[in-house]
């Protein structure tokens, strides 16, 4: 058993990433471990963007999973015009979610290939128009539909969440690895279930510990992008399709998620600048 | 777009399935999403039934977050005897993981015919010996590997760990179908973080809703095998290698893992009977 590390995949990524036409950066929201909040960051984030002025897109990429569409309490049918499939639209971000064309209990049990034909789909079969942000929420882990996606994607720079326990911060330091060897930048981590407030009486519990997200960033050098209280009134937002950002940068519990969308989108033009002028091909 | 669904896999699980030599139950115990504590009930159930005497062995089938050497306290490399590798053990434990073979941040990136060859050498390359029981903990979700697995080892049948949020419940009901359609019996559903008691003022908080579990095994016609408080403790016990199961049954924070121990004894017997006498190949 002598399996290949990720020297393959970092050698692949090497290969040219088509520019998504009309779309100025990609953020990709991965995160090790699963059930820490990823797709409640995303679909918060893109929600942050779009009601500050940008357009924004956001893009379901956990095919097995897809909690997009209950999140963004959407859930219909995408219309084709042509080949080119249709983005919903829900709090002004166009969606794309596997949930849409495969509602209901039915799992996916796929292989590998049929995932990565899907996924490119999703990339450029969708007429997302023109965009300031396409923030794709990733299946959690470090596995093929990752991977497919930052060698074939012109990734801007990725946001890792976590949550303070150390089972999830062991996880979320193999996300930002694999994140650095196949040469996407990490935009920064977001510590999220950081500590819950006792509804009755107020006190704090650190149910997850708390802090490890800040301290990972730090002794990986890497930026930290904030921290998430465990809410129940967050978990509500997403499981109702109302999530917490749609109560604008003013309201107690969404603030955090502004600040966080502020700095993405800071980081996000640092990252760009890096890497150098964008070309981008229109027809 | 017209990807397949299960159909094809439900075929495929037809195929004849090798017995492991000396291993009597294999029990599957997944979820749709991650971050449940999926790998918290494997961790526990497996010292829980060893601690009652029966012969117990762990494997890690998460090859991509591998949180059993962590949560089980353990982490050398495993020796092999010619070409068999020697399990580790640990609280009476047999163990495996991928964890032991690539420890550090390292991510695995690795396509789906790499896992499925893993994943059957931790199958039939590991020197089990006679098992009683030996619990899987799968990676989440309804992909690659937990299809090869369910199509190729003679599980017994499918311990399926959620939250009661209902973005988690919308995952497990898709794990539920996913093991009914490749004839895996379901020995039912835990609700894992049902319920947080305050430190401070012991007042209960419902942070991911409360009592979708039982409501989803009633409405899906499987059985429900307990609710698991999220309770501080059971994640420190975890990220410090020390599982509150080790406690032993009269601990009151081990004590439900004890029950739902049983009761997956007690299915898994009633499962194996459905199926007809075991046939053991041995050499």
């Amino acid at each position: 058993m002598s399996p290949g590390h990720t020297g393959q995949a970092a050698g692949q990524a090497a290969q040219a990433k088509l520019p998504i036409a009309g779309v100025k950066h990609l953020i990709a929201v991965g995160s090790g471990k699963g059930g820490v909040g990823k797709t409640t960051v995303a679909v918060n984030l893109a929600i942050a963007l779009a009601r500050m002025g940008h357009k924004t897109g956001l893009m379901d990429a956990d095919v097995y999973g897809p909690n997009v569409p209950l999140m963004m309490g959407t859930n219909q049918a995408p219309a084709a015009i042509g080949e080119r499939i249709q983005p919903l639209q829900n709090f002004g971000v166009k969606l794309m979610s596997m949930g849409f064309l495969s509602p209901g209990d039915k799992p996916l049990v796929w292989r590998g290939p049929m995932l990565h034909s899907v996924i490119q789909q999703f990339l450029r079969g969708v007429d997302w128009g023109a965009l300031d942000y396409l923030v794709i929420d990733l299946p959690p882990g470090t596995g093929d539909v990752q991977l497919s996606l930052m060698q074939t994607a012109p990734v801007t720079g990725a946001v890792v969440v976590t949550t303070p326990s150390d089972v999830a911060l062991e996880d979320a330091r193999k996300a930002v690895r694999m994140f650095e060897q196949v040469k996407v930048p990490i935009l920064g981590i977001v510590e999220n279930m950081s500590y819950l407030t006792c509804p009755h009486c107020n006190e704090r519990i650190d149910v997850f510990s708390t802090g490890g997200g800040r301290r990972t960033a730090a002794a990986m050098g890497v930026n930290f992008l904030g921290a998430l209280p465990l809410d129940p009134h967050v978990r509500i937002g997403g499981d109702t399709g109302k999530p917490i950002a749609t109560f604008g940068p003013d309201d107690k519990r969404a603030h955090a998620y502004y600040e966080i969308a502020q700095l993405v989108m800071k980081r996000a033009d640092e990252a760009a600048e890096v890497k150098g002028p964008t070309i981008t091909v229109s027809d």
